[in-house]
């Protein structure tokens, strides 16, 4: 099976980084990194690149998709991305996102009907694309071959969802022992409901 | 504050990637993406690449240092990290690794009579460098200012960690809720405690 990682200028790392390393250590999946043209493709900070191996044009029959959000996905709308995801997804096993990049699945028509996640402070703007926001952390719908996850490190949690999907809860396990994934942070405020007021209210002008 | 990203040949993409998204989600840490030489460097995959944006020769000064692991660290023993981790630790406010990386900080002669996180199949290898392995998700030590993690996705939580440190509670919860660290995941065997002993088996043999 292959897996095209989409990048685009002002992508965000982890986000596609995440899943990734998740599905990438399972047996059988191939990455495929595809941007506008192959080469470095900044990420929102403009300090770190991530590098694309192949065009579009090249990636014509993904197994799977994984769009990343981004600090200005809005830019993004209308485009070659919209352009691919409408040409690729109808023999897609599965068209996935993380963070902002729902809104990138949104723009292509594929959310239209559907519960979605995003980062929890642009969820909103899902609506504009008839798709219902969600909270969840992982939302599934198996009809459409539709996954969408919530911000940023959520994409860690669809990857490994995905590999229980396609190989088994065993396959899954094996990966997350791999990658030692047994997260403790430090801190305890990992979403709106469980972190402080004002700290909510702060990240949602920054971002929202 | 200077946090140089160090990159080398089969390094491990979500080691480096963990810290880097949480670190330079913060205000004032600047980043840069050190290697032998500025450019693309593959991942161990060797399917994807970050870019770095600098050469060790051209970074003298970070105030924080991240060495990711990577699938074979141990080629890269006695070259060009060894030696820039030597000339850059003693002015470093933290010198600090993810995974594998902690065998290349024990290389440098840094981990000398001090316990030490790693990937937990390849721990035992701490103790060629005087080093005591340890399970812990975070090891920190104040005074020799060395920071070690254990396996890939544990470098997110020692983003946190130092952020915690360097910033204070309310900067690393900002931090976390803005990039949504709420891990949730679908299997429950992230650590050899936890995951059956045929899949601890599996693994340590593909890995140790």
């Amino acid at each position: 099976m292959q897996v095209a990682y989409v990048l685009y200028d002002e992508f965000t790392m982890l986000d596609i980084v995440g899943p990734f390393q998740m599905l990438s250590a399972a047996i059988g999946l191939e990455s495929v990194w595809v941007g506008e043209e192959p080469g470095p493709v900044s990420d929102h900070t403009r300090t770190g690149a991530l590098v694309a191996s192949a065009s579009f044009g090249e990636v014509t029959a993904p197994d799977i998709v994984v769009v990343p959000g981004g600090m200005n996905t809005s830019v993004h709308f209308d485009g070659r991305i919209r352009e691919w995801l409408i040409a690729v997804h109808p023999t897609t096993t599965w068209t996935t996102s993380v963070c902002t990049g729902s809104l990138l699945l949104g723009d292509a028509g594929l959310l239209s009907g559907l519960t979605a996640s995003c980062h929890w402070a642009a969820s909103p703007q899902l609506e504009q694309f008839g798709a219902t926001p969600t909270h969840e952390r992982v939302v599934m719908h198996p009809e459409q071959r539709i996954v969408t996850a919530a911000g940023v490190s959520a994409g860690i949690d669809m990857g490994l969802t995905l590999l229980v999907e396609l190989q088994g809860r065993e396959a899954a396990e094996t990966v997350q022992l791999a990658l030692e994934y047994d997260p403790m942070p430090p801190t305890n405020a990992g979403s709106p409901s469980k972190a402080p007021a004002e700290t909510v209210a702060l990240v949602q002008a920054l971002l929202g």
